[in-house]
């Protein structure tokens, strides 16, 4: 192993520590569905967001779940990675409410169309992580 | 004074002083701009934003002001808006080196340009406290 | 009942008749839809846009459904919204021939693929109508 | 002359007849300023929007500034055509009032920012035209 | 047919081979989906974009399907018409791994959620393509 | 020096000639104007957009400018960078007819409002070099 392959590795492997501790399951699985298209750019989520900005010390995690909730809503181009990071809120200390207050506070900057399709989608991952937790508990 | 106009006056009041806390000089220059254009508009921006939504128990200020600066960066066609909220998230406790970091994030989510334009904002922003600040110093 | 209640009761009332005059059926489900995961939000809803924007003099409703299904349609990124809009177009007196020049015209400001994508959304909105008319007629 | 270039010009001059009597002066200099770098595209501007779209039957010019003034309010990304669609809107018989009031609405669907940053178009391009009669009338 | 007619006539057939040329069927059926509810739209959509855009000459089809790519995935509310163009691409002469490329350099520009959207479109169209191709060959 | 710390200085002096190459002064400018308000947001830019994405071998620079420039014409809030990117083309060998065409095309896929913006911008950045070109041979 190169130098070079090896920094590359320990940046891809700080990365996917990160990806694993915020978006869990969630965040692996839009990783593998790249595999076969465009694996570099699988290589790029987990290095540059993940490896780099997540890893940024200046900034706690729930801080920055705050801010990705938020600019995802507003956009309202992109319903799967705000799924992704709703559950990454609550992955890292968010609560179902103050999900909801950041994504209906949107109605203000972006308008109520947007802020109504962020709460469908909390509603839909909140439903779909009850439901994986009572099996978990069955 | 009929009741109806009464409780609009409360609403309004409980507005104002969020406005006064939050966007300090900077939202009531807002306010005042559009006097002589749309009167009302500036009530509904006192009553909706700031006399329902941020005075809503269930999220801090802070954190109200970190999804505030994020989702207008990502938006990237609001900079007088994001100068207002980036000196609203210095008035309500974030650092400069925060709302740097909430900024530059927003790289991952809507590009870079989005994000290098809403560091030239915050640049602008902390220069013109810096420069306020001095004076009242001096 | 305190005065406050009142009034808020009183706003709520008058915007609830405009939801009903405007989006009829198809603003009620979206009310409906909040209940569960964010109730105030519904009552923003039939505030804010109904009760305050909806029922002011200036500007009769035909003219304000022009404006909501162009602005719609022009972002592109809120399509139950803007089939909600078409609908409430028609409920207050828009021909469909009127709602499609008002989408095509849209490739002009927005694109084509937002005309497109509106003149679609616009096909199923009308096809539910017809459906429905026929089963009431049946 | 051929029979291309005669159909050519006769669609080019219903344009430019629709661009005289909505957009006016302020239309006329955007086609000048595109003599130099792109003067296909000043073609195609007044045959498309204008020689084919506002010339539909289906829809009178106020109503088409309606939807048009709206839009560019909620996409927040063309003030200068914004500008020169208030104009436009004014020229054919929308008030002052009811040009605010189609910028006020847009708070619902794209956000205060974007309604704000709409009024604050609209003050600027009523000084102006205010300024202009005065100038007239003297 | 009047001169008018037989000049509208003209641009429409180069449109029209324009519009098979590059976008082959899934155009044409983009075409058809409007004949029932906006047919003069479909004859704009043949007459602006291809006979007059597409068959400018300063820049090649090739060049031209980078463009729209680009734009599309950047702007992110057009799925429909982006796969439209991946396969447009694909016909005149991009590589699979080009338009994966494209795809992948806009994370830089509208981030990465834009650029992920986009690749997923990208192996939607690339497998209904190859389950195309191996029908015809059986 | 550390192992990791001469790798990233691999990779951003990769990075650091491709914005050389292709953004010139103007990218220059740009990461200097970051030194002090975000020096590592200006190590990002080098490393991921030029040491990354645009050092790819699946794709040339100037189908890569293409791309960007028709991204950033289409989204529409981001001029500085466009005016980089139209200077970053002619860089890498589009011509001022090749730029404007391209800018020209985005009318159709995000309307005629972003395309006028667009074609200004390179207008100013057509401008300018020619303005430096006379200067440097005077």
């Amino acid at each position: 192993m190169t130098q070079h392959q090896s920094d590359q590795h320990e940046r891809f492997e700080r990365g996917l520590r990160a990806l694993s501790a915020i978006d869990g399951d969630a965040g692996h699985k839009v990783i593998d569905s790249l595999a076969d298209i465009a694996p570099d750019f699988a290589r790029y989520v987990i290095e540059f967001p993940f490896g780099d900005i997540y890893n940024r010390p200046g900034l706690d995690l729930r801080a920055r779940e705050i801010a990705t909730i938020a600019a995802l809503t507003a956009m309202g181009n992109a319903a799967p990675q705000l799924k992704v990071h709703i559950e990454a809120g609550l992955n890292v200390g968010l609560s179902r409410d103050e999900v909801t207050e950041i994504i209906m506070q949107m109605a203000v900057y972006a308008g109520f169309p947007a802020a109504l399709n962020g709460l469908f989608a909390a509603k839909e991952t909140f439903a779909a992580r009850t439901a994986a937790d009572q099996e978990h508990a069955a």
